[in-house]
């Protein structure tokens, strides 16, 4: 799945953009059960930004698959950072209930 | 269009202006579809002040634009400071959701 | 699918059982993406209960369907009260916003 | 325009669909500066039901009409009615401070 | 396991007594698995009032019993009824999310 | 222990006087331990009204008394019935957890 | 108009006073409609300290008067500065929604 | 007014001690209407402790004198100070709105 | 009245426990009357840990015994520091309104 | 029982995980009563990490077991510790009111 990426219109300048998913779904690797999650991912742009509508469409692709919480996490910080190269990334999804417990996974990118 | 400006009361004062506005619209330039945001600026003036009716104003000629949110968001702070030259001026865009999604844009200029 | 009961502990007694899942979520049957909502079952059982683990991979058969608001609310109604055949059953569900737009559909069954 | 309906996938049952915009947006006859307030649909329908989509491109077209809060409310209600004769609907509008004023109209129409 | 009770100190009276339980646990019959739910008992005595301590050891015995929240609530229901023959009484049980559900049930008692 | 009284100032009309005790504290007739409430008292009064100070002395009464919650709160209905003689009163006892539940007891007292 | 000060009781003390005022209003100057908001005036007094009845007239004469947010905020710290000398004043002015716009501006002095 | 103290348990031990009055009153010395405020004492007892009883009627004297906002919280400060000699002590007062103001004093000691 | 504790599960590890007992009471040595408060206790333990159930009791203690908040705070900090030699404990008292006003008294022990 | 784990989907990234357990219950080793809590586990992984489902039941093993609440907390560190060998880890439990007290406990451990 392709993420569209747009020139950042000011790359001169350093700020930052934040996209908050709080409709996110995926399936349990071990139960098959449905996942519920609010997927925010923070960053400060270069060259170009993140495309929205394909940004959603990327997030449907977990949908029906089965991916550990941890997981989900990493690969969207990796697809995200592969996508647009940014200065800066932080992933955060926090996930509804299972089982009696709920999670908070944070991962981070800096370009080196 | 002319953002008006009047002459800073106190120049030699160094302090801070907030304005506001929960009732931003412009239109999505994939879609066609309305945005709906609120956008807040701050910032510390130097010989001029923006004026607030010419600003309401200025809000309004992005009605009818297809833009993306990080474009309007640069767009504001270097059209209201090419306006009135502040010493520093930060704008913070926040948008209602799309496609299950909401953004958050912060841009700042310091005059160097 | 089959919707599971089990006999109510209780048939000589009026009460009232009431379900909540605020994670159900199937597809908008013209543009084929995810709406997401909170379905609300209530009813007075007759001779059987609604058993809540299939009640939960029941919802689940809605995940990849296609499928408007108010036909998912009254099905979901239909097929319970084929389920459990109470004496009386209220639908209620409650969805996320759509195009800015946000709905509410409520369907009652009493038996006659 | 043309609002769309579907078939009422139970024609047979008296239930109530209720549709909530916060996010509409029209102008002021008087002054030609936009207006921005929330519709409440909430109706018992018979024979066909109003089509989400469509309804969300029916509000649009308010966007840049001049029109009083009085005026858009009965419309909506007439227009709504119109493209699917229900039973009974009721229209809500609620809007944003003007001149340090704020107001809602409440419509409401049963078939006779 | 007895329920003690002790001499209503106003049997001519007719007044309320609520008794709440949020620390509730017993057995799902199916999965094994605890269950976690609020109990909340509100009664009109009669000749005798129920006893706190022994209320909270005869709810202890459900903590290792696999059994559903319907029968639990009306097994509830007929053994407070049972030991202290009230004019009146309601247990109501509230539960936490399983399988991202959560339930409620009410049972009402009235002596004929 | 004496509760004084005073003379009601307009015995003619009817209104409500409210007294809340939120610092009231007796002990447990079985487990000698402390229980810990808040006391309402609610009553339309006659020709007498409590007085403050000595209604603080007459709860301190209970501070090493074994006494259940129902007779407590029967108890206060009828010393400050006998006391004032009011139209109507009612007493409302809530208590902290003890074994993890926590209670309340409403009495009403109609001078027929 | 004079503003009125007393003689500070303990000038050897460095201690602060704050001043909040949320019925200020005035006259916007470009359209002569009136402007609502809050006043804070917090400061650190040396030898004489503001009177508050003297202090609420001087506010009294901002209410036909057309003045932009920025000339009133300067202006009150101006004058009170002049009236009382003081080590340190900031002044906080916060003004409704005009024009669907709400500001804040906050100026300062520290006596050099 | 003698405010009395009693030996400081432990002056061996640094600890703060806070007493908070929300029940002060004082009259207003240019209108002679009464004011109303929170009085808020905190300190590091040496010696002796503020006894409490003596406190409450200390505070009791300010009841009918006319005197400033800024000369009450001196005059406390430094009475209390007198009192107990302590570390160190803080007094804030806060007032209910006048005339359209509501105001906060803060005045502090430090012994040296 | 002995404290009892139990051997610390890890005394390698340094690690925080905190009780909280929001029922408390004793008597004010100059009225006779009851004071009412929440006692705190948070504690780095070093060979052993305060058992709950003699905490409890110890607590009972003060019930009926006139003391000083001051003189309380610093002695259970006092006994509780000689029943488990903790590395560092500290003990906050919150008292209700008595007279209008209510205290907090802090104090720490630091093991030298 | 057997904690399981799963390799870490990115090793070589520093991230944190949390997971939040508000259905914790086991027994107190004095009373043979029922406790209750939340216990919340963050960690940064290492090779492995926690897998949910095998960390529920290995939660449910205390669910008849008597234990002190600080043994409890250092005992989950130490297991889950052993079981992912993580770079640094926090666990903290929360305890409902027992005798009128309730109690916190955290301990922490960084891998050396």
């Amino acid at each position: 799945m392709l993420i569209e990426t747009f020139p950042n219109p000011n790359p001169a300048r350093a700020y930052t953009i934040t996209h908050v998913n709080p409709e996110f779904t995926s399936m349990c690797p071990k139960t098959g059960l449905p996942d519920f999650g609010t997927i925010t991912v923070e960053y400060l742009p270069d060259a170009v930004c993140l495309e929205l509508k394909s940004l959603k469409y990327y997030y449907l692709e977990f949908r029906n698959k089965g991916i550990f919480y941890e997981a989900i996490t990493n690969q969207i910080l990796d697809d995200l950072v592969a996508a647009c190269n940014p200065h800066w990334m932080k992933v955060t999804s926090e996930w509804t209930t299972r089982g009696g417990l709920h999670s908070i996974i944070e991962v981070e990118h800096t370009r080196s």
